[in-house]
């Protein structure tokens, strides 16, 4: 029925589609949505510690026998220096002092730490049967440890050269991230921002660059994207803006708001929320200092000094200083819930297949 | 055969597919070969005077008799200011004083015309079946001379909001350029280049806010995503970059060799070249104070000041100043000629639309 099955047997899904791991976006209540339509559920889990993770694991087994996909950052931990600080702060003084906010020790960005020891120990206990990981791969002890456990190991690649370096390394499937995709790049071998590739342009390149399956993302959100996917040679796909319009997903009203009201230009990769780039909705902060500065601390620490100004322009309902994640096909997300959207989105993706066969 | 017949009737061509016009990089020869085979083969005349495309056009015509698309720019004119111009001869002062050429007066860069009143007697003259026009539409009295004299009229839109604009104005078919597009970005409306959206993004949204056919262009350089655009809603493609590996394409040897050792990174938008945000190989310039720079001059005089250390740099065999441009595509370039590529595209094409319907 599907062109591909690769992806398909290889998760033992239904319809070749992963619902993207959307970090402070989503959790139990969308996996489990997306797994009950036959697509593949995945928990971000680079923001939760381990007892919140499994407690999240716990609610999607209750309610579906479907297969999951636990997500996790692997990133190098790089501490913030006192002159990180320093110039992070400096560029942010003229908003502290707007918003009458003393900006010395600031904490309460989000919290995402690395996969460990821990979140490895909780994949042997909770035996997920699909990992996916964001920034590369973990150490090849961690790695091990997963694989042992039984899951089928998935990571993104944001370069042909990525790929083939993921490949190397023996991951089951290749998430090729185009630039169009909202959230954080999965960037790990270093090249500029400005000179990723888009969804059209890399898929084929990295299908013709390796032998294992592909999942195409960035873009992708309806059923046509999901036939052009298919058409690149991809044999599956990742959907996460689509998602963000569900009732399941965990974003703010302003966001929700955000998005219903944005097209295809309304985004910018950005590092100024967490010090690496990520694609989301233009902002006060992005259009005045950035969208990409040299000033924003290493990863994850941006967030810290960012917390209070925040929060304060919040409470005055304005997002001026809130990430604002949403991948470039944002103009075709639509109100669904999740279940609903995953069924559509497969049956709009077959009969597009159907209707593109020349006579 | 194909699933949408809409520009294969409105220009009288045999295939979906329109060649790029790319200014300095193809003419007469390019042209006529993809015609030949059954697309729609573009002269680019940005660069060209009156005479000179003149000459091309009748070379055209004596070995083709399948439609033609004439292509102009149609940018207004602003003039380099001293102020503009002092300030990128001292952003450039190192690589003068290094490769120890005087700066003053600096002449020769590419000639890049917008579309006049002599051009429209041309129109007139020749009749070509299309124009494309590329940043926005000419002034009223010139579009409608080239309407009168009987020519489909196409231009690019970078965002929704641009495609929109022109479809308010009547053009016939409205390209959207994805941001893996090579060359000059078509942008007219403003907005920050980071915000410009990639193909498979874009596509859908266009098709789903105009009411005329879709041509999609942007990292698109074989059958399969030639597939893929088509899956998108669009009703044909515009490849530039695949033809660049054509012996048609009137590239220089250097250029030619740095594509055929790109791929799908290997490139970013620069407005270095001309002052105008186009995509192109990263070279030494791009990477020393680029790719986008505050300091370049308006479009198109950026080009000046560099002549003289692109002659000098080639001579030496390098192209650390010169534009290599080439889309996101650049990895899936072969060596076949113009007609023999065209109809491969095509085969190919049509061949995957069969291999991905439902059974």
């Amino acid at each position: 029925m599907w062109p591909s099955r690769a992806i398909i047997e290889l998760f033992g899904i239904d319809v070749p589609i992963i619902q993207a791991p959307m970090a402070g976006a989503s959790g139990s209540d969308l996996a489990q949505a997306v797994s009950a339509a036959g697509a593949l559920g995945s928990l971000p889990c680079a923001m939760l510690d381990v007892d919140t993770a499994a407690a999240e694991v716990a609610a999607i087994r209750a309610q579906s026998n479907g297969p999951l996909n636990l997500n996790f950052f692997c990133h190098q931990e790089t501490a913030m220096t006192a002159a990180d600080e320093a110039r992070w702060l400096d560029q942010l003084k003229p908003y502290f002092e707007d918003l009458g906010i003393d900006a010395r020790g600031s904490k309460g960005g989000a919290r995402r730490a690395p996969f460990d020891e821990a979140m490895a120990g909780l994949v042997e206990t909770l035996t997920p049967e699909v990992v996916s990981f964001h920034f590369g791969l973990p150490a090849d002890r961690l790695l091990d440890r997963v694989r042992a456990a039984g899951a089928k190991v998935l990571s993104s690649a944001t370069t042909v050269a990525e790929a083939i370096w993921l490949a190397e390394r023996g991951v089951d499937a290749i998430i090729a991230q185009g630039a169009e995709a909202g959230g954080h790049r999965g960037v790990f071998l270093g090249g500029a921002i400005e000179n990723q590739p888009g969804t059209m342009a890399m898929v084929p390149q990295v299908v013709d660059a390796v032998d294992v399956p592909v999942i195409a993302a960035g873009g992708i959100a309806d059923g046509r994207g999901i036939a052009a996917a298919l058409a690149l040679g991809a044999d599956g796909v990742q959907i996460g803006t689509a998602y963000l319009f569900t009732p399941e997903a965990t974003i703010s009203s302003k966001h929700r708001d955000a998005l219903e009201h944005a097209t295809a230009d309304s985004t910018a990769m950005t590092n100024l929320f967490s010090g690496r780039p990520a694609r989301g909705l233009v902002n006060r902060l992005m259009r005045e200092i950035g969208p990409m500065s040299e000033s924003a601390p290493p990863f994850p620490h941006a967030g810290n000094a960012l917390a209070p100004l925040k929060k304060r322009a919040e409470a005055d309902g304005k997002t001026d200083f809130t990430s604002l994640w949403s991948g470039q096909g944002v103009g075709l997300g639509r109100g669904m819930n999740a279940s609903e959207l995953t069924l559509a989105l497969a049956d709009e993706a077959l009969e597009r297949l159907r209707r593109l066969a020349p006579r």
